[in-house]
């Protein structure tokens, strides 16, 4: 097994996978920007190395210097978490060339799904439904009009390098494809400095269920209990649950064969997540791969009883995968809140600052807060807004809403403004509890109606 | 369901208590001692009221004024924890009397268990394997010689009202009997005002191994998976785990049907554990019986996924148990070290004091700190000097070990001596990675060995 692994990110997920090394004996190195000298994630690290300054592309973007500290400290592996470097397939690459092992997927499976209209032809080949709509990109707006007319409006217009709600534009009438064309184009060529675009049937009242897979190089590959992420905000997940309540075990077990299979003949190995759009009939439509740890696996591990990141490690390491499906079967419910410095009254703007008082209400049966602060930490304005992931899991999903409400209630934070009372008012809600909620819940139902959340009442 | 309860008991217990409660949407009342205003567990509740000074026999064990508190405050029903009056039978009846449900078993079944002799008998009519020795108590050393001919030296003799290791007697030799007989009888007299003395035999390099039951007034019973609590000192327990991995599932159920089976002979409702000496060839034979809620309550949660105060309270309520003895299954295994304020290098003696600097390192799949205190919290000199149930339930006991391991190197305390570095140091000897340990463990072997631990590094 590898004896030292150097963690290039930040905040809760670095102390995550700095705790997963420990637990199997590792040498854990962090990389650190000098807005976290003294972050939690640092001092639990054996070795820690500033790497640059608090700007993302001055540190936890900077890969030359990531590479440098990794050989410096004499690194086997690089674990990347989520965010920052987790998906470029260039610092994948960059990692092999200096026999560094990057903690993920091959660069040219990250590369592949990182472009999306690639990822969309690469996932029909391999048996995965995709959304109806334009085979690769479409050049021209009278291209873009046959495949609208094909699959019926409204449509999207997406970047092929599009990705954080940028370079996506919904058509609901023929008339207004012209335009909306071009100017998806404009935007992807400034944002992107690519103007490829493709179309996609806009589905409604869809509820955003993805599915995770681990594989190893010995062609074993399981799949996880599907998560139900539907709760967003600006394409931000705010509360994600597992297993989804609409989706039947005859149902997990087709999707999970599904995207198992295509992980097979992608020669895919170590974990990624497939996004799908779920259908009010119960249709599934490949949205996209995240070919890294993502932010809620977490959840993931609470049904399972599975440690996800001490099954990349392994996984990385050549090894094989330590479970198999059986193991990976669902064991009760599980959610999770992403509570952030942010400001609900302010269209949830980001609010830094300083924890004066902390107060995680750990201490119960099925409950886990992860969280990369401490009473006094920092929530700098550099990085995301992620105070904790505040988790509950228990054998029925009434009793887990009914402690997260308790946790929510009791949980206090001091020094910084935060979506403590949004979350609670979102569990609350007869959507939520009747699970039937879909990825517009919170835009259009919840922040606009009047009965609904009351903003000043947050803070 | 009861609208609100109050809570007898003060530290962690009480914390969890009104947690439980509060998920149940039940207002929790508690009552709290002058040396405990600002505690967690004080701030925690709906509404407290102070019933007294610091001293146990002021506020915990002042039965009238927290039957008071209860009728002032409208209480329904009273929980009272662990330790102070949860096994107080005249408190039991107290609250009957005042038509407050007493969360536990009836005042008969508390005071019938009270008496070892007693139980001893009601348990070998129950059908539960009891050790060898008198029938009932003997009067006179003669008596107690025709016993101890009869079940084989060694021998213990034991006050029928003893407890906290007072009013106990080993015996080796035919010889010593006399002297140890009048001496144990002295010392019963004096601390127990009570003479009757019993005989059993003394069971050498034996596992105390516990079995948790809860019965509901409709005749069901559900015995919970058993649990090792050999790792003792001064009868004290130190670090408890679930299950015991010298017993078979075979075994398991056996021990169950015959606790189960008892427990409805008795008519016993509510929650209790039958605690058993194991013999080296595995015999199981009774020694007493826990009428209330357990420390150790917590890796019965893990390892079952059950929570135990709200089946309490759903039982003292009058509901059917809401699980079955199928829910009840071994789930992974569970580990738990009690963190206390105590110092090993001298006789683990208390050590109160201010807790300047705490941190739990929760967090991870599988952890759970239960604790009364937070950061700044003081430990008080009146009460038991327990900071911290520290647990960990994972799939696997060496998963286990490994990540409590970690846990207990990166949990920080500043302020108070601790057993944090004795703890470590048990869960890495190879009699405890073996689960090759008995009850003598601790004081027979890690203590007086040379090699063993060293009380100078401790602190």
């Amino acid at each position: 097994m590898f004896k030292k692994v150097l963690v290039a990110n930040r905040g809760e997920i670095a102390v995550q996978i700095i705790r997963a090394l420990h637990d199997m004996g590792i040498t854990a190195v962090a990389v650190y920007s000098s807005a976290d000298k003294d972050s939690l994630f640092v001092h639990l690290a054996d070795e820690a190395i500033c790497i640059g300054g608090p700007q993302p592309s001055e540190s936890y973007l900077n890969m030359a210097q990531i590479i440098s500290a990794a050989n410096l400290t004499g690194c086997e592996a690089i674990h990347p978490g989520y965010g920052f470097l987790s998906e470029n397939a260039e610092f994948a690459e960059l990692c092999e060339t200096c026999h560094i092992k990057f903690v993920g997927p091959s660069h040219e499976l990250i590369s592949l799904m990182g472009d999306k209209s690639n990822a969309r032809e690469a996932m029909e080949k391999a048996g995965v439904p995709v959304i109806p709509g334009s085979q690769g990109v479409v050049k021209t707006t009278s291209q873009a009009e046959t495949v609208a007319e094909k699959v019926g409006f409204p449509v999207l217009l997406k970047s092929a390098a599009g990705g954080g709600g940028k370079g996506i534009r919904e058509v609901d009438r023929p008339e207004d494809l012209h335009s909306a064309f071009e100017q998806t184009q404009q935007e992807a060529r400034v944002s992107f400095n690519d103007d490829d675009i493709y179309v996609e049937k806009l589905i409604r009242n869809a509820k955003h269920v993805e599915m995770q897979v681990i594989a190893d190089e010995f062609n074993h590959v399981v799949y996880l209990p599907e998560r139900d992420c539907s709760l967003q905000r600006n394409h931000q997940k705010v509360i994600e649950e597992s297993p989804c309540v609409q989706i039947s075990p005859t149902e997990r077990k087709k999707l999970g064969e599904i995207v198992a299979n295509a992980t097979l003949k992608l020669g895919y190995t170590n974990t990624g997540t497939y996004e799908f759009l779920m259908t009010e009939d119960h249709h599934f439509y490949f949205m996209e791969m995240n070919t890294r740890l993502q932010v809620e696996h977490t959840i993931t591990e609470e049904v399972t009883g599975i440690e996800l990141v001490k099954a990349q490690l392994k996984v990385a390491d050549g090894q094989e995968l330590p479970f198999t499906q059986a193991d990976a079967a669902v064991k009760g419910h599980a959610l999770e809140c992403r509570l952030n410095a942010e400001d609900p009254s302010h269209n949830f703007a980001p609010r830094p600052g300083r924890i004066n008082h902390l107060f995680f209400p750990a201490g119960s049966l099925g409950v886990r807060i992860d969280s990369g602060v401490a009473q006094g930490s920092f929530i700098s304005p550099f990085y995301d807004s992620m105070i904790a992931k505040v988790i509950v899991h228990l054998n029925d999903r009434n009793t887990v809403i009914a402690k997260m409400n308790r946790i929510l209630g009791e949980l206090k934070i001091n020094g910084v403004v935060t979506n403590q009372t949004f979350l609670k008012y979102l569990i609350n809600t007869a959507e939520f509890n009747s699970g039937q909620y879909s990825t517009n819940f919170i835009e259009n139902q919840v922040l606009t109606n009047k009965e609904g959340f009351h903003v000043a009442e947050s803070v």
